[in-house]
């Protein structure tokens, strides 16, 4: 099929599970908010990697909080024996010493749970309070006074959502997929966990060569080796290839994601071919057929 | 004495030896070079509890640059031991993948050096290449090929330089200290690695009542409970007190830091009074006297 | 009444007819639109030294343009008989001069409509082409094809909206503001049309010392001469004062946009009181009575 | 001649006389300097359809600022008896309306100066001080004092200095024009007037169809009608053509803008050719010729 004269391939992207926590900053505005949120989830682009996948979900108006202020929803992904830990660490470093923040649970309604205690930071002087109808503790500390819940809901969701966005040099392909994650970035219950949402060296399981690698670059999708890689999967003409991976806590708004996506990149002048990324489905139980999504 | 009409605390700021490398990214403008900065300095406020601190030195003109592109350079700070670890899973997890970037040493005269090895990510397909007189790797990826060097110069720096900003309200304190980020963000060789440069919830080393904590609130120099705290160092009429702390490459560009910093804090309305933390010299060997600097 | 414990002042704001057209501009992504944007709604901030009000009223995702696209609309503001050149000079010289932009009309349903010819620029190349339902014309330029409509629907709206925000300093006052205007930029249908949405000096009809100014100084709310003022309406203890002024497409938008923009400013620190402007009726038909609408 | 593999036209840039009145403008911090400033520089990008052409020239840190201040400097361009009415009508309603901000000639050894009285908006209240060795005015506002010098130099500038950026797609042409900018913006005394800096839309005086324009479509360097366009200038295989158009205070920083701007362009992959504009020396006295700049 075709979107906006693209070429969209007959293949599926395939997904995995991952455990998530949905954390809301608040702050005294969203410039501060993002930066708290920003710091949060830096250094966290891929689990192979990085100690877990975080990134911004959306921007909050002051009457979708507990506190009423202005703020941003962010997920971190992990497996399940490591969330806590990154939790913890992500919110006691980078949110609670940022500038006028409060923190509260984004899956109230969650089953499952995780606690984050950070309180024992007040060193006695801490005491409880209801914020919007949220248990929280106050911690005195050098601005005022720091507000956050402890409980926070974790569920099971989709990691790895993916398409490539193929253009016929490498800045129509760049900014196709930057127009992508734009559009992405408005869909509720995802991220795109790489820098500007956006990956440009994919990489397969394992290294052909170098077998002490855990990964290593995926020769079938790199322009200048195309003539090199007997079974290249870059069409002719093709200059560019980039990776949107997607994150997301559930099926649906990860399928709505990329198709938004891939929408967006296909109005783009230059991009010339758009796919997406499976293992066969030995990876995990969760398709992504294209031509199903759009 | 007085900058400005504020009172500046006849004290000083002591600080810690660090391991740093300084690592410079390039990318086709400087919105990607500073989306991969961000990313990977993220998650990296504090030693404390952050694998490492981190941060955006200064932005580099195209002529400032190896590859002639515009770029940034970054400060990673660690133990040394750790220091090696934090910067290869950095590079790769968060600018190998990020679109556009090269990356080289921003301390090639440093006596000291690390090993950065990327390039077996290539899977054989990598090849040398010369770029501005540097020695590269070049690794076939999905958007065309990567360029970095893979020998880094560290040097041990500075960590833990600081001042506190202190106003007559919150909001005045914020604005003081966010000033005083935007000075020292145009002075070289230095980094305010926590979020929006700006400590919020400074700590004391330990806990006075939950023995587990390796830090806890800085109650001495928390607004709310200066009633409650006998020996408080909040001065009357202080509701909103902000740390800097600044890491950066040696004793010289630390101190002009804060100088910078500090006297523009002094001229945000509202700002009252400026001093800065120290241990009585238990912490580390480097002693910033505020009346010397300014 | 209180919001957030900050007295509001038992008043209203008096507010006055103004012409309006709605232009949708959209571009490959966000920040070009908004590029073309900001020039195209710069130099009118108010319409007693500037040719017209104008500003960015909101985002719009690609789903809800005509060409698929992501995009801005923009209000320009002005009497009816100024109102055509406005939008005609602002649109040739700051869109069509744009990279990647294109423009429809906002307001569709108005039963007054303004013609727009830009496509004359074309010099006989352009021709007629129907994008997302709309009659364009398309013409040649450097970058490739601009495609814009040229009608666009015009009604009488409301200008002079406003409140004023009243902080114990500066600082606390400016912020206040600030998030008040980050509030409003999220109601549809309105603008504030001044630098960064916020007046640091509002203003009287005419001058009581200088006969020949058509404005001067609201000496009634400024702060440092509150004491030679006889009848200042700046309450005790307050340093700082902004006035938020908005213009919006009826009633209804505007008195959510004052609503919202008073209750953000009143969850900011220092923020004291909030008060409203009026000419005791003798401006404009509109009032807006803070107490009713909060 | 070559700059990095792009081919550069042996050919001029020819461009004509303006004049210039550099006013710095102060804040509390760059970002409300850059608000102020946006606004005072909007609707400003050609002289042929706005009121002037204007644009920021560079940011200033504190110690470049006579009020110890960050800051940033704007240029204004006009005819010049238009320039006085548009620099007094920018700072009065754009500038001193805008939070924070004060006001400083940027050209005080300038031999012709123009006067911008604005402290009759103080009715009275307004008083004489020194800041920085320049004598100012103080106006009481409502959020507390507006300072500003009302004596600015004006000096006889270089207007429309240029070049064109040509791709083999848009995005690739676009990318270039952005990145050039971006290099320009670093260089002091010229500014790009257009919207990001970017002209998607050159013109040509007059047109060859529609006798009562004063300018058209400049067909020659359009790539949708090259093969309709008997003389058209346009190479084989560009599909996107960009145009930076440059105004500064001398030759010298014309031509330093136009070689760097041209020199960041060429990195850029997919842009194949850079030229510039003239009218074969009928325009303006001065030449630029591209080989000698580089």
């Amino acid at each position: 099929m075709e979107i906006n004269g693209v070429p969209i391939d007959n293949t599926y992207a395939e997904a995995f599970p991952t455990w998530i926590s949905r954390v809301i900053i608040t702050a005294v505005n969203t410039e501060w908010a993002r930066k708290a949120a920003t710091e949060a989830t830096g250094f966290a682009t891929s689990a192979i990697g990085c100690p877990c996948e975080a990134g911004i979900e959306s921007e909050l108006r002051a009457d979708q909080t507990p506190d009423g202020r202005p703020g941003v929803a962010i997920l971190i992904c992990a497996a399940k024996k490591k969330l806590k830990e990154q939790v913890v660490e992500r919110l006691a470093e980078c949110v609670l010493t940022s500038p006028t923040t409060a923190v509260f649970d984004g899956l109230p309604d969650a089953a499952e749970k995780i606690a984050v205690k950070l309180h024992f930071f007040g060193d006695g002087f801490e005491y409880q309070k209801e914020v919007g109808g949220r248990k929280c503790w106050v911690i005195p500390i050098m601005e005022g006074e720091y507000v956050g819940e402890e409980e926070f809901g974790i569920v099971k969701g989709v990691a790895g959502g993916n398409f490539f966005v193929m253009g016929e040099n490498q800045m129509a392909a760049l900014m196709g997929a930057q127009t992508a994650v734009e559009a992405i970035d408005k869909v509720c219950g995802v991220i795109t966990s790489f820098p500007g949402g956006v990956v440009a060296s994919g990489s397969k399981v394992g290294s052909n060569k170098y077998k002490f690698m855990p990964a290593s670059t995926n020769e079938k999708y790199c322009p200048t080796i195309r003539e090199k890689v007997p079974d290249s999967k870059v069409p002719a003409g093709i200059k560019g290839v980039y990776e949107i991976v997607i994150d997301g806590l559930d099926e649906k708004c990860v399928g709505e994601a990329m198709a938004k996506g891939i929408r967006a990149a296909s109005m783009v002048p230059g991009v010339k071919f758009i796919t997406a990324g499976n293992f066969g489905g030995s990876l995990g139980p969760y398709k992504f057929e294209l031509n199903k999504l759009l």
